[in-house]
């Protein structure tokens, strides 16, 4: 049993990108649709219902374009839109496959950074304690990360002003790992690597979250044939040269971008 | 002459809340309805196809709530949407309004600051030239400006150190004059003001455009009768709490809000 067709794969903008690189590099013959919401971004400002109600469209357009399973590659829509969340192929978000990473290296005492609709939803917390109900859970919102990586000043010095305020709680908390709770964060870890020190270990989602997909589409029997030359594409909702640059550079291979409306 | 109905007020979120203030003290007989597309904002890093098309969906939400005119006091939206726009009633943006506020105390060198696309789309140099052709005019966009009010830092020494780098060209060029060309930035003038000093006069676009809409209402015969009792309703599109807290307080009473799909 193989499935040629497709995986689908949506952020709100550029930060999911991780995620399909990942992707690509686990699940090489596999093809991809990527679909940047960014006519609609940031995702991590708002409320429940609307982050749903954008996940249902973005799901629903990647639907449209046959694909056999759904990858929420964006923090927030996992955590304020996965549960009870129904569709025609299976949809997984990247909160669990992350909580698994943090799992794996913590010796009790974990932090979590995200956006504020994520922490609002508790979605880490939830996960991480189910697995591990005697962990020492410490939570901090960091609203400005994703506008200081999209203003481009990712290694900068009022960034790291910036991420000292936010941290200093957690540092003071003495936790040993930090969960990057939102795809933009992994290209702040050379800031965040001098504030926390080498003895805590920085986590993200993006290699778990493929090694999740793996074993999701083994279980489904949706693998792509073992000989299947695989093609990707890429769309956003806004128009978007910056985006189509980045993405070039994230998945290391040119891309081509489609615009559309979701 | 006159004309009941209310006026339409839209922004992407809480900021255009200063322009419906300053409405309801120039026009205290006008009813007002007020749309924050706060599901959508922010507009100003988002592409011109995008924020008309935004645009277009607000006012014809407006309209569709029987306004006799709309203004868009959201600088982006009007500085990318207004241009060749069609709609069945007078549409009035926040640009032209605040061009004239900074022609009438300028003595020659005027400083914009104002989000990515308002700047790129080069609205208020525009506006500024065709007044005075002699004008030097040096713009700046501040894309960090919006998070970090929304972040609630408005008076915070990370804003400050912010601002000092935006600035900087800007006070190198000596300007005289600063038009605030966000209606989220009023909030940040206790900053502003110690960075550019007392010698630079600061604008903003809230008073001007209400006294550029009287005058609108005046030349179309829209004005509401003398007798009329204002009944004020404000819109959002993602649900907010916060929203309605901000509302109440910079229109200084009650407010009821909807939540609305646009």
């Amino acid at each position: 049993m193989s499935d040629p067709r497709p995986i689908g794969v949506f952020d709100s903008g550029v930060g999911g990108l991780t995620v399909a690189a990942a992707l690509m590099d686990r699940l090489p013959n596999e093809s991809i649709r990527y679909l940047g919401d960014t006519a609609r971004l940031p995702y991590g400002t708002k409320s429940p219902t609307t982050v749903q109600r954008y996940t249902e469209k973005n799901v629903g357009f990647l639907i449209d374009r046959e694909v056999k399973a759904v990858i929420v590659a964006c923090n927030t829509a996992s955590a304020l839109a996965l549960d009870g969340f129904h569709a025609d192929v299976p949809v997984w978000g990247v909160i669990e496959p992350g909580a698994d990473a943090a799992i794996a290296v913590t010796r009790g005492r974990v932090g979590v950074i995200a956006t504020e609709s994520t922490i609002a939803a508790g979605a880490y917390r939830t996960a991480l304690s189910r697995r591990r109900p005697e962990l020492d859970i410490h939570s901090q919102a960091c609203g400005l990360f994703v506008p200081l990586v999209e203003e481009g000043w990712q290694d900068d010095e009022i960034t790291e002003t910036v991420a000292r305020r936010y941290l200093a709680p957690l540092l003071d908390a003495d936790i040993d790992t930090l969960v990057l709770g939102c795809t933009h964060y992994p290209v702040l870890i050379p800031v965040l690597s001098r504030i926390v020190g080498s003895d805590v270990r920085l986590v993200d989602s993006a290699a778990s979250t493929a090694e999740a997909v793996a074993e999701g589409l083994r279980a489904n029997q949706l693998e792509a044939p073992s000989d299947h030359r695989p093609e990707h594409h890429f769309f956003a909702t806004d128009t978007a040269e910056r985006f189509a640059r980045i993405a070039s550079t994230v998945c290391r291979r040119p891309i081509t971008l489609e615009h559309v409306d979701v």
